[in-house]
């Protein structure tokens, strides 16, 4: 058994990328049970290295609750940063449930005669090198490289630098027993190290295919700005709740305050308010008071002041506020004319991530759901539930606000594209564009059609 | 009814980039019915003003063939971008292909109930505003401009300057057609006129979502190193053509034959050709000859000089033939000694485009159309089937070598995403992370469930 060592994770950034670029095709055309097989290998490796993962862990949080001490973090990120207790099982689990997903590989799309003995196949494929940039939780991590591996594509990875010693050795595990016991190639699992790292990773546009940053704002912005590289994921998660004239309004008041406060820090948390004039001062009467009773701080515009200023103080909301993704107790509010107005509002401010309506009127609902240009759009629904697991991915390698390849929760099958495959008998293109052209067929193949299963004979 | 005049369809491009932002979100939701109509309305207006826009067309050729005659330009350019006779019978009935394809918006790709009365949905969106620069030829004008309106797509575009007249007054009639008589709306076609303007679209990140450049490597590559905004293209078509050891060898000729000369110029011809070391000398014996009488001149490596130059001359090959894309009458050739070389020479020297097969042996193939990492990779097929129109795809606006997204000739379906939708009855992610956690069902929906037919009382 090759021992993984640091040296082998880890290098100059721009040998690395090559090297994954060709471990990429060669884990692109492994069997599904050797990636499941990996897999298993993994959940077991991380169960019997347990202990001195957790040391190594112990040290992240040791450095970090100083640093806590002397302020330079927050208390919160020592939660995220610890492995120990159930969260280890969690980490576990997670792995053996991205192993339960169905093979997001070599799946027959489309299959068309073009002709008689000529029939073409879209089929799902990796995409092929990845980098991916996260946050401080280690479990990232295992999970970000499950997703990978499960999905057959190679990967350069940078976590958080409190994670580090976590970090190091999680992926060394994860190399190891995908490499030494399943005998997927070396190479297709990078740990970055340093800032460096990411820079250099950002040039190597012939090796990389996709970067996915998960982060602040500033930081994916960053990123945007400084690669050639397709980026995947979303700057912003301004999202909105829409209180309809039509509102249930019990149900209304419950979902904006799920939305507002059931976690302020992450994306899908509602940033914005919007209701509906005809209802906002009998919606304000029951929303303002629990909102209020959460500590959460209400800005908002002139009818807002007026209406909701009843029940609490209402600070007036500047135009930047429609703007802003506060991540934190605070919710700009609107009484806006009528539905259009909202989906307007939302076009204009929101960032494409999640919005939610709240109402019992049918056309007003479908209205929303089709004028609001978002990744997801929400009927009586809190803009919480626009995640990954919620939505039956297994899990997700992050969250789309952009228009191609994969909006909204990115699970397996975003880390796959197609190739077309076209099994033929000896045609050449002169046949159907000469004189007498022959005409192509262009039928439809039935669902259990696939490469190999039939063509080169032009029978079924 | 408005006349659309040039300033219509042209102007700043930041407002107009701007303006087609706004018009790609009401065309999003337009009936598919509307857009229909809108192409009905194009195809007969463009038989309406046939006298017109050929004498447009007529200018154009008139400068450039005082141009042709100067040197200045190639003659095959004029046979490009003359629009009379048959013609413009075909770009009509291209308008009407496209108009008759399946309306590639609102299908519901996947329904999930998440729980009980939760159901979410992921239905096909338009991708938003695209940036289309393609050549000199001014059909292409109509089939990118109707394949935008069909999957309801704003579009600025920009075509080659020797078609200027002609697609004015095209975009002119186009815009017309959809606005004054389908009710599109005004701004979804912008046509940009200068390279001012195309320098100007590549910084509109906030309102283009995709840019698709048609044209040679150079100029690709150029539009890709001077965008933020997302590139779907080719920048090199080097396609191969592998005679195995099993091949049938007059099906190997003929294939290689026809990919490489029945169109020269195009990016799914054939550039290099890769013959198993065990059949190279029989091949060549009977496929030089034929290439010979077809003019075209061989490069090749050791073993072909001299397997080779029984029937022809055959010039060395140098290390930047195998990484060319010739366009023209010359045919790198290289001789392997297995399977596996081929591939990794493909996959080394490729652009990942198009690459073939030949051979009787379905093992050798299924490892070939596994291992070689193309959009498009065949067996027993000539290469120039790579194409929109043969893989059934209606009319393609491009054909891409990325990875992400669309892969391949791109139709209709390549010009969409998805938005998720999730209709609920006024959950709360409280439920589904407090102490007592409800569990999701998961449950996969019948094809026939849609958003809006039953969620909201989960019942079926």
């Amino acid at each position: 058994m090759t021992t993984i060592t640091e040296s082998t994770i880890t290098g100059d950034i721009r040998t690395r990328a090559a090297g994954a670029r060709v471990a990429s095709r060669e884990l692109a055309v492994s069997a599904a049970e050797k990636r499941d097989l990996a897999l298993d290998a993994i959940a077991m490796l991380l169960e019997e290295r347990r202990e001195q993962i957790l040391e190594a862990n112990a040290q992240d949080l040791e450095i970090a609750s100083s640093m806590v001490h002397r302020g330079e973090l927050d208390e919160p990120l020592l939660k995220r940063l610890d492995l120990s207790g159930s969260k280890f099982e969690s980490v576990i689990d997670m792995v053996r449930s991205v192993r339960a997903q169905e093979d997001p590989l070599g799946r027959t799309q489309s299959a068309t005669e073009l002709d008689k003995g000529l029939n073409l196949f879209r089929v799902s494929v990796p995409i092929g090198v990845l980098g991916v940039i996260f946050e401080s939780r280690p479990d990232a991590l295992v999970q970000i490289s499950s997703l990978c591996l499960k999905s057959g594509n190679a990967v350069l990875l940078k976590g958080g630098r409190e994670a580090a010693n976590s970090n190091q050795i999680l992926a060394q595990v994860i190399a190891e027993a995908s490499q030494s016991v399943a005998g997927i190639p070396e190479g297709w699992l990078t740990l970055m190290q340093t800032r460096e790292h990411v820079r250099d990773m950002l040039n190597q546009e012939e090796s990389i295919d996709l970067i996915i940053p998960r982060g602040g704002n500033q930081f994916v912005q960053y990123i945007m700005q400084n690669t050639r590289i397709p980026v995947m994921g979303h700057a912003d998660g301004i999202c909105h709740v829409f209180v309809d004239r039509a509102a249930d309004l019990d149900k209304a008041v419950r979902i904006a305050v799920d939305s507002k406060t059931q976690y302020v820090g992450v994306c899908n948390a509602a940033e914005t308010l919007l209701v509906h004039a005809d209802v906002a001062e009998a919606f304000f009467g029951k929303a303002v008071p629990e909102l209020s009773a959460e500590k959460v701080e209400i800005r908002g515009d002139e009818r807002t002041v007026t209406l909701a200023g009843k029940w609490a103080s209402v600070t007036p909301a500047t135009d930047e506020d429609w703007g802003t993704e506060h991540l934190d107790y605070i919710l700009s509010v609107k009484v806006v004319d009528d539905l259009n107005e909202a989906i307007a509002h939302i076009n204009h401010y929101g960032s494409g991530h999640t919005d939610a309506i709240v109402t019992e009127d049918g056309v007003a609902a479908s209205e929303f759901l089709r004028g609001v240009d978002s990744a997801s759009v929400f009927h009586n629904a809190s803009t919480r539930f626009a995640d990954g697991y919620a939505y039956g991915l297994g899990a997700e390698v992050g969250i789309s606000t952009g228009r191609l390849h994969s909006r909204g929760p990115v699970g397996l099958e975003g880390l796959t594209i197609y190739k077309y495959i076209l099994e033929g008998t000896g045609q050449t293109i002169a046949e159907y564009q000469g004189e007498v052209r022959r005409p192509y067929t262009h039928r439809r193949l039935d669902a259990d059609w696939c490469p190999g299963n039939g063509s080169g004979n032009g029978s079924p």
